[in-house]
């Protein structure tokens, strides 16, 4: 019989056992964290209709889309979690309580050239809150609570949440007379760190006939550093008379204020006039995170305040702000660079092993490891006992109990310790209080 | 602007936040039951190759497969979670460890007509454990005691895990000579419970021009009742000389005692010589399992023994055994008929409400309890007062920590019980004891 070759699509991310164990201790920290904050799970399908997916889609990601028919049905998988979130809104709009506060893990899709780090299949996890009308500003400070405490339990190493506002630098443009041209310096300016300053400079004077002294001026401003006291102290001394400049720098001190009564680190929040963000959708507060561990690239994290989620769907005005972590990019970039490592590739914390075949007092010894709670694996085959205590090793499990003749007559296991290599005879009860640590 | 009416496919479940969360207390209880048996986690892509897909198809299935092209690619959605592990374990042969136990939760899709209580896309929630060559008996008693405990955890009421070994009746069908008919013969048993005993007894005698005479005996003997002891008397006793009947029968006898050794309550396990499961694939022991309450239409969820789980990709011998919930289905008739109901909407345990505006005590408070590991909400826009608790109704929330001046002024909050009424003023420590149940 001719064999199908067995093998994935470039771009989709697939992991061995350890690898999937490894990831999905990051994805429960994800989803207990975003519980922890009362954010309600969300699921929508991974199948939207296709003019649903297109209302709200920039013409670059439009050829990403997987698009296809099935009957008469036009159809797309979802490319991201907020146009889901939108539809679901409008969709649902009288049967929803608001402010809606709710959270999305789920995969999706962007048939894009698949390239080194990036993803065609990957994982968004996000956190969103759709205020009905209005939103109050408060909510723009607990977003950056969220991601520090997922960060924090991630536990690898320092981090930065980095956060501005975009009617910040907005005003400043406005107060340069260049309004009509806000969202393509915005873009601009998102670029600084990837395409450097000079480069953004010609941009600006070259492609948006910005003057020389203002091209100079907002490149000087995106630079100020300083703590946030500094840069706010800073901001607020500055001349600029715009009413929408005014306002960004009033929201971000009120921002960084409450996120750190929210329980934000200083060290972990830091104001950063350069972050922009490349959708003209954000119109104030803007989030992006990075680890200081310089194996890891770019941004893991980013988000912010939306004036309204929805125009393509309803006549609601829901103006938001929420932030969507890439778990996949991340985690593929945390083990390709050693960062992390698999420890083991067993859920179980015990593994019994016959001497000989597998017994009923085996299978019994099983169930009461399980009812106190204990994950159990029993090895069912009839190997050599050599070979049965080397799948023991490759799994990385931590606890054998192997049971013999001797032990069945007893009643009892032979538990070891297999970091210990230590081993003792010991009854049911007391081998479920040994491997649980009591 | 004109808008796009915000909407799904047919066939596609999306749920209100409390019903989200009410599938997912489902979804967790099947996670942490595979997980407490051992089974590590596996995760594989939503779209394959379209001949990987093919290669393991039946005919019917071909026609439901969302199938798209993206370049060069010629792709197709996952429809079952069997396929993708065929290829996986083809795939990652040398890189895995044997007997491989895997699960896999996730969602495959179907594109056929939508009707009630089918679903295009649709969660299939799987174990199955694959041995390299060989796989001991003893795997097939595991599987119906990870089935026992998820649906004991359920709460549901009572279920029958049905227990059947496709050889027993291959054998009597070689017995009567009719063994090239031996497929088609029970894929008619299959349908005995849907399309009744007469019907079956027509297509056995004129369809595949079985004898009346034995027709009648096969109808006879799937209708054998009893006790499992019983039916295996019964079984052990008919004069069937016939080896794979033999087999079948010593079998099935070892795997139920195996089974209650492994903790499956005896009334939980019934042999019923009927199940067949329509598919090919499945070689010996087979499982359905049913609730007893009959506004739960059908099996819950099946499986079986197969003897070769990837001859499509690979010449590795790989026997194995599983099972496969269907917990979509399963949950749109629980909530259909009101066996379950929604009780809160909200994952937090207590809503904070201030009085006038959020204060940073407000805020602190949140992040005490949240350290304390208690979900927790703030209520964060300046509404009535009325309205605020209005919120807190209808989320569900148990327990609301309101903060006016004088709380504030003595660092404490007014902690209401939403279920009793009960209120009292404590300090943040207390509201944590208080909220904790201690």
């Amino acid at each position: 019989m001719t064999k199908v070759i067995p093998r994935i699509q470039a771009g989709f991310m697939e992991l061995l056992p350890g690898e999937q164990i490894l990831f999905n201790k990051y994805l429960k920290i994800i989803r207990d964290t975003y519980e922890e904050f009362g954010f309600v799970p969300q699921e929508t399908p991974i199948v939207e209709n296709a003019d649903v997916l297109f209302a709200e889609i920039g013409e670059d990601t439009k050829k990403e889309i997987y698009r296809f028919t099935k009957g008469d049905d036009d159809l797309g998988l979802r490319f991201d979690l907020t146009v889901p979130l939108a539809r679901y809104v409008a969709m649902y709009f009288n049967q929803l309580q608001f402010p809606f506060r709710r959270y999305q893990i789920g995969k999706v899709f962007r048939g894009e050239r698949p390239q080194k780090g990036r993803f065609r299949e990957f994982y968004q996890c996000d956190i969103d809150i759709i205020g009905n009308g209005n939103l109050n500003l408060v909510n723009d400070a607990e977003i950056p609570a969220v991601i520090n405490r997922v960060f924090e339990k991630f536990d690898l190493g320092d981090f930065t949440i980095f956060i501005n506002n975009r009617k910040i630098l907005s005003g400043l443009v406005n107060s340069l007379g260049e309004t009509s041209k806000i969202d393509e310096i915005l873009r601009a300016i998102d670029k600084l760190e990837k395409i450097g300053q000079e480069t953004v400079r010609l941009m600006l004077v070259e492609d948006l006939s910005i003057k020389v002294a203002d091209a100079e001026k907002i490149l000087k401003f995106v630079k100020i550093t300083g703590n946030n006291k500094e840069i706010i102290k800073k901001l607020e001394e500055f001349e600029i008379e715009d009413e929408l400049y005014r306002k960004g720098v009033s929201e971000i001190k009120e921002v960084v204020e409450k996120a750190i009564n929210f329980g934000v680190s200083e060290k972990n929040l830091q104001i950063d006039l350069s972050i922009a963000r490349g959708l003209s959708y954000y119109t104030g507060t803007v989030y992006e995170t990075k680890l200081l561990d310089d194996r890891i690239k770019g941004s893991v994290c980013g988000g912010g305040r939306f004036d309204n989620l929805a125009d393509s769907y309803t006549n609601q005005r829901l103006p938001g702000v929420g932030v969507s972590i890439g778990l996949t990019r991340l985690f593929s970039q945390l083990l390709d660079s050693g960062m992390i490592k698999v420890e083991t590739s067993s859920v179980a914390k015990v593994l019994i092993v016959p001497m000989d075949v597998v017994s009923n007092f085996c299978l019994k010894i099983a169930d009461e490891f399980r009812k106190a709670g204990i994950p159990t694996e029993v090895y069912t085959e009839e190997d050599k006992f050599r070979k049965k205590l080397s799948y023991a090793n490759k799994m990385g499990v931590q606890y054998v109990a192997i049971v013999g003749d001797q032990e069945e007559k007893e009643k009892k296991v032979a538990l070891k310790n297999m970091l210990s290599g230590e081993q003792e005879l010991v009854d049911v009860n007391s081998a479920i209080n040994k491997i649980k640590g009591k």
